[in-house]
């Protein structure tokens, strides 16, 4: 699944154009690539389109500007967060161009996601739920959390690197206990770049069962960005997938934003990693006129002492 | 081992002032970093000192107004490359601030390699043997090449992934292979970044059984360029090393070379990692005025077709 509009648009509050996402819609479509995460569907009650772009709400009128009558094997979806969009804001999946929704969540917002799933598949959608920032949480929760997903009827279950803070060990653990914990439902993987693993961890996961693979355009995505699609592709050398399109679109579409934010491996981006903590406080010193002072962000960060 | 000098060198002809090299060499002392190796040994009978910087020669006189007395822990390496050094030119140890000198070859070249590495270790210097380009050559050959290297009395031999074409597994089973073949000697590992496998390829190695692992400060190196020094740390968690002088060093000395050289993941070091070919003509692309134009790089490699 490419992400690099959802994802990238983290960055840039969604603010692409409609040249972007349709070229990086019809270069998936090209390349063969299974599935495009076009955005998040939300609702305005809870931001405004004067700040965020079109590609954080996912109405129709947007998506089939793109999309045109969808006569391609590409499939797309959206990602919804919890609380930040309503259950009557989702139309019908024979309603919409979107093919899948997937459902973000903390753990202690797990009863709700699993309500919502449910509510998404009732109206035609694949669902999948995606359990963020796991390497926060206890063992006796993250239990808790599988078990109650075990007893829902959602297929596919995502291990999400929210932080970038997961290696090789890390992945093969989880990817353990979840295939253990939930017979019967596929496993996907998401990675963040924080350590430099993102390629690394996505294949590991690859290797030990996960059957839905995430990736964004040059790593296009929050912070450290993801494992990207063109990596992943060339590594898979399955004769499914064409890397030429891919190619296309990152130089005419992805490169010019590489000149206007800073996603990608970067030195405070590596420290929240290694911390083991959200990047946002990374994202907000690379934003600032001290980006490159990585000293006094190291300094600054609270548990600077355990990485001096 | 920090090798930025060295391999970063590969990308401005070893240009670096003496303020760079000696903020490399104060922060890999101040880090815990064992070994920095400062260039390569070469003679100015095959190089001109008017083209290559000071680190393409390694003369004593150079090094000992970086170094000084030498009075801490950081051992100081140099690579002699086949053929582009006469053992003449190699001082006794006793009359170097170097303590190891690095043999890198082709397989074809492993006599000669062999023999200038037991006149370095005649003369008093840790000797390694780093094979290179090992991806482009037959299975028989390597054999041959490893029994070779059974023989001899050198005690380290390096694992390098000169194309950034491997993973875990070609790692996994060059590791068993090599410690198989050489028992008694230490393996060490050399990887680039062309795949984004740089690090997890580092770790995979250490995991099983490499003791020797070379990095650069923000993977400063030829084309895709390495493992980063601060990654491995960060990633090792072990307190013998400190990140501070790192991040210090990278912030005030290798960040504005970024500026003006492309190492680091792009994509036409992707399209050659991939093809397991020598990254020369990615380099010369991203060099070119068409370093943008991705697409028209894959059209020009030979293999193209393996890619499209």
């Amino acid at each position: 699944m490419d992400c690099t509009v959802r994802d990238g648009g983290l960055m840039n509050k969604w603010q692409f154009d409609d040249e972007f996402v349709r070229g990086v819609y019809n270069a998936c479509s090209e390349a063969g690539v299974d599935y495009m995460e076009i955005g998040y569907i939300s609702s305005e009650k809870y931001f405004s389109r004067k700040e965020m772009g079109p590609w954080k709400f996912c109405f129709e009128d947007d998506m089939k500007r793109i999309v045109g009558d969808k006569n391609n094997s590409l499939k797309l979806s959206a990602m919804a967060d919890i609380g930040r969009v309503d259950p009557d804001d989702i139309p019908k999946a024979s309603d919409s161009v979107l093919s899948m929704i997937r459902i973000a969540c903390y753990a202690h917002q797990m009863d709700k996601a699993i309500k919502l799933a449910h509510q998404c598949m009732d109206r035609g959608y694949e669902t999948t739920i995606n359990l963020m920032a796991v390497s926060s949480i206890s063992e006796p929760e993250l239990c808790e959390v599988l078990n109650d997903v075990s007893k829902c009827h959602v297929p596919i279950f995502y291990l999400v690197d929210s932080f970038g803070s997961m290696h090789h060990e890390s992945i093969l653990y989880l990817m353990n206990k979840y295939k253990e914990a939930l017979p019967g439902k596929e496993i996907g993987i998401h990675t963040h770049n924080n350590m430099q693993l993102a390629v690394s961890n996505t294949i590991t996961a690859l290797i030990h069962g996960a059957t839905r693979l995430d990736a964004t355009l040059l790593g296009m995505g929050r912070g450290a960005g993801n494992c990207p699609v063109e990596v992943l592709i060339a590594f898979l050398k399955n004769p499914k997938y064409r890397l030429l399109p891919l190619f296309k679109v990152i130089q005419e579409q992805v490169m010019p934003w590489g000149k206007k934010i800073d996603w990608g491996y970067h030195i405070p981006y590596l420290i929240t990693g290694a911390l083991n903590t959200h990047p946002r406080n990374a994202i907000a010193w690379m934003e600032s006129e001290r980006k490159d002072d990585f000293v006094s962000f190291m300094k600054e960060m609270h548990d600077y002492e355990l990485l001096e």
